[in-house]
């Protein structure tokens, strides 16, 4: 029998990491998130900065066009894909899990009984929530909110094709900030 | 207070007007979908059907330009949508209810405590219970889903200029061919 595997994408500042973890320790099984794949995919040999910055950028950077340097063969962001994709698959085939972020819904469309998951919430939510996570900075919770959106949509597009956010790629989206962090837990729970 | 009222958004053939009227009769509140909004419409002076056509085209014809025929003033269609629109406004000012389809959630955006909802499912299933509950027709089942889609979709961004479909206008969206009919009023009925 195929493993279980919740897999749950999310915008920015709506908790949708919290939401994993908390699912995750209720349900008895292990939460990867994107840090614990940087931290396995570090052993490839590229720094986790690196890894991580990678990861929220379309290849070829966000505005340039994403295939002019693909002329020469892959890129060190398509070598990466690579070994994300091999690192989800496995995780994927040795138990049941829950992965947030990633691409993980992608990757394990065919390979894996997957409950797809979309958490977002609106600007306001995501500032607050933001701020109270992740601490102050110079640049404005709602700029940075801007600026991680467009780069998680445009890399999520780049290497699945697929419309970023789109319902019709998941069996559930919730509002966390309108439905609560907590109610999201409870309702995801009843359908796993 | 605000009465507090489901919209229900959906694919054709997804389920999303029984699901509608499950939990209508669940919560004890009157359900309101197109036909009976016809219905009321008609006393515009409109023939049901021509709303019925109406409500499922984009002004102007679906492959011509939406706009070319505004030059001389508003077209049936626009005259048609403020009917409706007066109408779902005075049926959320006068009681709490479920209003599937016809932009309701948008209407209401400021007017009525909304919860958003939208249903979707794969093309197989919605194929089979198009069948089962409208019947065979000389055109094949998916050939009238894609039509329909592509009708409601264009109608919708018409007059909301909202993406179609899009998890970030609703509160919950949910695959009915995966999570199950009654599992879906089940859920949306905790977020009552």
């Amino acid at each position: 029998m195929k493993n279980r595997v919740i897999t749950i994408s999310r915008e920015f500042g709506s908790g949708g990491r919290t939401i994993g973890k908390m699912l995750a320790e209720e349900l008895g099984i292990p939460c990867y998130d994107a840090e614990l794949i940087h931290k396995i995919a570090k052993e490839s040999g590229f720094t986790e900065k690196y890894i991580k910055d990678a990861g929220e950028y379309a290849p070829g950077g966000f505005l340039s066009s994403a295939f002019s340097n693909r002329i020469f063969g892959p890129t060190n962001e398509d070598y990466l894909w690579q070994i994300q994709y091999k690192i989800i698959t496995e995780l994927a085939e040795k138990e049941s899990c829950v992965i947030v972020g990633r691409c993980a819904d992608y990757i394990l469309k065919d390979k894996a009984d997957c409950l797809k998951v979309f958490i977002h919430a609106d600007m306001d939510f995501r500032a607050n929530r933001i701020v109270e996570v992740y601490g102050e900075t110079e640049e404005s919770p709602k700029q940075r909110l801007k600026s991680k959106d467009k780069r998680r949509a445009a890399y999520h597009h780049f290497y699945t094709n697929m419309k970023w956010g789109d319902s019709l790629n998941y069996d559930i989206t919730l509002d966390s900030g309108r439905v609560g962090i907590d109610k999201c837990v409870n309702l995801i729970r009843q359908l796993y």
